[in-house]
């Protein structure tokens, strides 16, 4: 069964990276696979000081946890100063090859001003990094004020068309690439 | 006077990226330059989470404040997953353009492996986006283990000097881009 | 006085980005400095082959002493697949440290869809590497063909606001990078 | 049947970067699969110059070709100044989308001095760009002057081994994505 985790790199209580990942998330689970969200906002993670171990932070440890576990994983990150927010380079500072070495990821990216693609080319290298492999398929919601309604939901008939794309090709890919099946009921 | 603002984004006791800090400050006071070392490991600095004020933080608006009133910054980041830490990421993002633009900013990476150029090429983009100056002198320090004695001095000749063309470069341009004079100690 | 030479990395005959290049160095002239423009749908240069020297390509020659000459240049290119155009790197690759190394550069992208900023990056580090500057204020010209008009004039007031701040800056901190005055009339 | 054809962007006589095509074409036909070398320095190609077809220069039609059958593509290039050669940024203006999308890409690089990954990095954003998957697997040969004897033979165990992991990987993943099998005779 194809597991997928995915986080998003704000902490704004109404935050549209958290919205999208949300919006990606749903498509992700109608095609069958299980998808778990680690929301940054609820776990209490440590800035990385180079340790191996966290023991005041339990939630380093289960978020490792959850990432090991996974086959894949979806990140959303605002575009802060044309790169990935520190609160997610943290994260994944706090994980590494051993978490994301052969998963499959899906990455997307959402900025106040005009799209642009920084953060997602910033993301890739990193990813490869640590050995991920990351699919073609990317998104960037630009000026996300106006993409998003009052109640976090995604507007825009085309950014939705690509989540659908970018959902589509995340599970297939994790399903020929890491050789899991589907849930039951999907596949019917 | 050319005022210099030095950032490291490593919270290691012993961080080689301090210490790496460390030698260029000295070289550019040697020059005649002021420096003021913003050590992360003393500042109690939250994650970013969008907002403009952290009154719960006093150190986000000293770090500004240093930032703000200086012509230059050195930044050093250990290379993490082929790209800046999150932490010294996390650090930027708490300042912006009001506080960068304009400045002259020079780039130091520390990695455990070979050599690479990663995190130099992230930060570069990043400085660009928040309308910073970066001189072209930079420098990557590999196997950093051994770049360093046991007192964190660096031993490597052939860095060593990087880092005095690094200094010249940044305090000769940051005068030149600025229009700001030399301590008259040095001068003389 | 300062010298600039302008290079735009397509050779298609109604390219944009050649008349995103003379927009630029129209202003550029127009604040003093010297413009000169290397068309390379006008010089027969040849692939680089690690060579030093091309005989039978003596425009090699003459791109090389135009540069050489230089203060200051503007790159212009199409964003092809997500960075600059073969063409331009290309032209890069027949220059090197000798003829960049302390020039003050300044760069622009033309693409036909949405604007990005994945050509300037890769051009700001390229340049980065042969040791020139580069200015902070860079020209992204999204969907290229309603941005010009059928004459080659840019019509986007926003776009003509950023290629003057542009030209300003370029000549502004090429004086003060090199030292170099500006023509008497233009001073006047 | 996995069929992968080889591009490597330099054209000098004795290029490094056409040895180590050959190096790695071998481990992967060793493993079953079929490899052709579109060697650059035998191809006429002409500048890109936007235009869809080039009917003087028949050879654009003939690496188009290859490659639009292929499940996979070798790319190798020398790095120069920090991103790949204009030459071969020049053979992937002159093909696109309709090429490359979906297919599996593995990336190699040959420097002269120490070890990077600029040309990688830029590399693998760009066929992103035009759709294609990129194995996280990727090899740079730092110093290729004494990586290479003079026969054009790779002596560094260390990189033998990569280049083994890169070709079979590249096999590997490349059967899982696009559901190819490999020639009878190797899969016995």
């Amino acid at each position: 069964m194809v597991k997928i985790v995915g986080i998003a790199g704000s902490l704004r209580p109404d935050s549209y990276s958290q919205y999208a990942l949300q919006a990606a998330a749903e498509r992700v689970r109608a095609l069958g696979a299980e998808v778990e969200i680690l929301d940054l906002r609820q776990l209490n993670l440590p800035f990385c000081d180079g340790s191996d171990e966290y023991p005041d932070y339990p939630d380093v440890k289960r978020m490792r946890q959850s990432v090991l576990q996974a086959d894949g994983v979806i990140l959303v990150t605002p575009e802060y100063h044309g790169s990935l927010s520190g609160v997610l380079k943290n994260a994944l500072d706090l994980m590494g090859f051993e978490h994301f070495s052969g998963k499959v990821t899906g990455l997307m990216s959402v900025l106040g001003g005009q799209s642009n693609s920084n953060a997602l080319n910033d993301m890739r290298t990193i990813l490869r990094w640590i050995h991920a492999w990351t699919i073609p398929e990317q998104v960037a919601i630009g000026q996300a004020w106006k993409a998003f309604d009052q109640d976090g939901n995604l507007q825009d008939e085309n950014l939705l068309k690509r989540i659908d794309a970018f959902a589509q090709s995340l599970v297939e890919n994790t399903q020929k690439l890491r050789g899991v099946a589907l849930q039951a009921a999907a596949v019917v």
